[in-house]
């Protein structure tokens, strides 16, 4: 298809995509004239991928290159692509190493890791979400809230069923770079989702906890007066 | 305690606690002379929360004084403080309503809050996250990717036991104000928690599927011979 047919069936402007052709998030259309090129359902695909990082991430477009850098050579394995085009993904700072936080946060991440059944298949330890885990797990520690492996644990164990049903999407895409493709963007546009789910699924376990329950001071009128 | 020893157990600055004494994060000390003041440990909560709010939820000031009046306001019933607390924490826009892919957004998530099975026990329509729920269904299906109510309801699921956990772990504190904070708090700290899970769980469920799988060029050299 042409540079305007591309722009029709992704709803992106041609100045856009031209603009991502320039910044090499798009790879160059084939070649028909001097002035015109051709572009295939890849075009399409990864311009929705581009739109997830950059418009839903929030991703700066170097970021967006190196990620897409990684979901696009294939001199790599399947599982390496895929372990590299999210780990590209923006993450926090590393974790500074000389805080007893950090030292308390690195010894209940272990533990954690240990009592899951079966075991983690590999060294999560060089994972940026390692370290991610781990600052979040410190200001925990820091400010006293719970945060040792048993608190973690429940968290932990419904993290794993998560990525069975994240893998499995993953999975129902056809070819490898597609299945790429779909775990970075799945990884990026799932994470609000997730988050609202629990903060809704939260205010509905409050109110079947304390819905019925009175205010504490009688001025104030029952809003649902049996 | 004095403002010293609050500062001490606290790890907060003497200038830095002046500032939320300022700007009302704090509620004033008991004046027990014209220059000193006497704080108790609920404004050593108090402390911990607002570090939660603005050092770790990169809060303004203004939103993190909004939260805390919603969870300091005795004369509302316990479930609505922890509500108004919750719902005043950040979130993302209001979606708008004049796009198909919002449309559609709306019509699977009220299909997937149908199917729920206990049905949702309050009407969440209301609720910022409801908002950014819309949202971020409305991207996945402005991008095509997966965002049916069959699609998101594992990720219902697992968000409602996520919410037991959640508030388990709330109603372990003994009083209505060390709840609403814990509430606050823990809704804020334990996100990059789980996020963060979820990428490590996700690798190492690719390494399961994936990890024994060669490079597809046979330059790169597999990095465990068996």
């Amino acid at each position: 298809m042409r540079l305007a047919e591309l722009s029709e069936r992704s709803g992106i402007p041609t100045a856009t995509i031209k603009y991502y052709l320039r910044e090499k998030l798009l790879p160059p259309g084939h070649r028909v004239s001097a002035t015109q090129a051709e572009y295939g359902e890849e075009h399409l695909r990864r311009l929705r991928l581009v739109r997830a990082l950059i418009q839903v991430g929030r991703m700066p477009v170097a970021t967006a290159r190196e990620v897409l850098n990684a979901a696009e050579d294939e001199s790599l394995a399947h599982h390496t692509r895929l372990g590299i085009a999210v780990s590209a993904l923006p993450h926090g700072p590393e974790p500074t190493a000389d805080d007893p936080a950090t030292t308390a946060a690195h010894h209940e991440v272990e533990a954690l890791l240990h009592r899951l059944s079966p075991p983690p298949a590999h060294d999560a330890r060089d994972l940026p979400a390692y370290g991610t885990l781990i600052n979040a797990v410190a200001a925990l520690a820091r400010l006293g809230y719970p945060h040792d492996a048993a608190h973690l644990a429940p968290y932990a164990r419904l993290a794993r069923e998560l990525a069975v049903t994240d893998l499995d999407m993953v999975e129902a895409y056809d070819t490898p770079a597609e299945q790429v493709e779909a775990a970075v963007a799945l990884t990026v546009l799932y994470e609000p989702v997730l988050l609202s789910l629990r903060r809704l699924a939260e205010a509905d376990e409050s109110h079947r906890r304390f819905g019925r329950e009175q205010a504490t001071d009688p001025k104030e009128p029952d809003a649902n007066p049996a």
